[in-house]
């Protein structure tokens, strides 16, 4: 059985066509500049194929990646027959949608009327879903697997901020979360090698270009570093993190910034990028820290000690952990901000081997030394995996 | 020898005459009402008296401390020779002031040129300095003890903000962190109790109306919570603490509020007040919440756990902890409260007494359990001995 898996953007669709008999990987592309003009790169096997071609709507994208699928060079399947279901990422459930959840057009209308709450990333993935049925006609089934969904465990005391009540009630303001499929795959992959979840305790590091913990137990989040949007937490590529409110509110009054340039502000032009004035990518940071130069290295500094702290809060709010897991670019990758965040951690019962922590990356592995009575872990995510999986038990069922 | 301690609000002047001979409060009150009518409240030993009386400006608010000094019913001094100096509590002495200073004229001149950093504070207190120059003389000594010292040893990774660095440079938009003079005075308390501060690591927990926590490595503050202004940290009486900066800018577009406007929601309408609609008296949630009020006990469930991170996110920073001390309005008084943040601590060491922890209110005293790891104090605090002792060091030099 074969399960596509769609990651649409505003101007972007990302699919993986994975056969679920050994979850392999069959191909996986990216259409780009959907509304502009358009690219659409595939790469099947060995195979590597880049073609311009025009994308006035995500419908035309889907053609092409039924095009890409179906023949010419990186063809992998004889005819859209052989996929049996499509799996869609979307980005906020709200309160509603705890699990992933078979797509109905009230499924697609509630995705919608979330744009509030993802007004960058829900409209364009309701889009793509009916784009998705225009193509490969409604029969086709489809599951919407949201990124705010394993959070929803959350209890309330983790997720309600200290705003009046109002807001909550009025805007829906609190905690989502997001990076949840990352978060659940990392946590069921734990699950599989200890043998089960039930007490356990553990927190999981989505570290890439944007970040999130997430503290889990028994299997269920019980707090998570993003909030109402993924702005919250520390920072990021390019996002400030968890700040002093008053710093929004004094900024807009100095730089005479309305809501939205104050948010473009905290969104895009912050975080690893605004305080070292370097670059968002952590590699380039190292790099330049390595240089000699003091705001990258400060960065670093900083993002570093926001994670342990994070760490350390997670660890008061389950009263301990048994593991901490790194995952996404930086966390699965990166050996050196690994052992950062790890170094000195002892009073928190984890100890880590320099050795293992140095061969650990893009596999799972444990680095944590022998006797640390905390265990830490690389598993790298796969999230389209994970959205592949709930859309196959979604429709067996 | 005698020191006058001084406390200035916009509207308000709070003043202790401290014998430092053997630490002790030979009389205090109020002015409050300055430049509206005018109210002196004045206690002496068991007298008590409470006068009517026009402040139109803070120099004849200090003129009535002067007069109930020196005569009537509260009489505690012949004549103002008898003090030897002024203390004078400020909120905000900006990164130039990192320990307490002899005042002159350009140190007033900084205390007012700091008001963006602290508007509410700053000017009044810089006045009422002027004011009490007028009334006691220029030759009279005084001493500024800024709120901000304490917390001037933290590095900047902890006192960095995720914003573009240049408005670090422009605006100085950095972690102050407040209360310091109150987690001095505990922190040296300890540190008599243990025989000195050298390889300790503290946490303190001054919770009060306003609330802070700070971490505090052989006596030097490493981390607080409180940052740019006392907004920032954990759920207050009417403040919101930390919460996802994009909340500040999607209220505002929500609800059509001035960076102003939304300062104030979020200083003086949430926290305790706006997320329980009952109180910003912790006393009147925990009478609601035993009353079957659900928001109250959420309340109360969220400050709680809040403070759990704090602790839990202090222990990673210091890699380790030896005490974690109350003090405060509720960290003295409220041995349940006190409960409630120390139960199911044991992973990170700390185990308390139930029968000393209700034993322990207002006064120093250890309720950890035996054998806990980590001990568990209260420590009751006292702001104005600690700008007396300041004042009297600085005058003595």
């Amino acid at each position: 059985m074969k399960i596509l898996v769609i990651n649409a953007g505003s101007s972007s669709l990302k699919y993986q066509l994975i056969d679920m008999q050994d979850e392999s990987v069959l191909a996986k592309g990216n259409c780009e500049r959907i509304g502009v003009d358009g690219l659409i790169t595939h790469s099947a096997g060995d195979k590597k194929i880049e073609k311009n071609m025009p994308f006035p709507t995500h419908k035309e994208a889907f053609m092409a990646v039924v095009e890409m699928l179906t023949s010419g060079e990186g063809k992998v399947i004889d005819n859209v027959q052989e996929i049996s279901a499509v799996g869609h990422r979307v980005l906020h459930g709200s309160e509603k949608y705890k699990v992933s959840t078979v797509v109905t057009d009230q499924v697609i209308d509630d995705i919608l009327s979330f744009k509030e709450l993802g007004p960058l990333h829900n409209p364009p993935q309701a889009i793509a879903m009916r784009a998705c049925q225009e193509v490969f006609g409604k029969e086709m089934p489809m599951v919407a697997v949201f990124d705010t969904s394993f959070h929803q465990s959350m209890p309330r005391k983790a997720y309600m901020f200290g705003i009046p009540y109002e807001y909550y009630e009025k805007y829906s303001i609190r905690r989502y979360g997001f990076h949840g499929t990352s978060h659940r795959y990392v946590t069921a992959r734990y699950g599989k090698i200890k043998g089960g979840l039930e007490g356990t305790k553990i927190i999981t590091c989505h570290l890439g270009n944007g970040s999130s913990i997430a503290a889990v137990k028994d299997g269920k989040v019980v707090d998570t570093t993003m909030g109402f949007t993924p702005l919250d937490g520390f920072i990021m590529g390019t996002r400030s993190g968890g700040i002093d409110p008053s710093v929004v509110t004094y900024l807009m009054n100095k730089e005479g910034f309305t809501p939205d340039e104050m948010s473009d502000l905290l969104n895009k032009k912050s975080g690893f990028l605004g305080l070292s004035g370097v670059s968002s990518d952590c590699r380039d940071l190292r790099q330049a820290a390595n240089s000699g130069n003091d705001r990258a290295k400060m960065t670093l500094e900083i993002v570093v000690y926001q994670i342990k702290k994070f760490i350390g809060s997670y660890i008061a709010a389950m009263n301990g952990v048994d593991a901490v897991i790194f995952t996404g670019g930086i966390g699965e990758n990166d050996d050196v901000f690994r052992a950062e965040v790890c170094r000195e951690m002892e009073a928190l019962g984890l100890s880590f081997d320099e050795e293992k922590n140095k061969a650990a990356s893009r596999q799972d592995a444990k680095f944590s030394a022998e006797g640390s009575k905390v265990e830490a872990w690389v598993i790298p995510t796969n999230e389209e995996l994970m959205i592949a999986r709930d859309t196959l038990e979604l429709i067996e069922k």
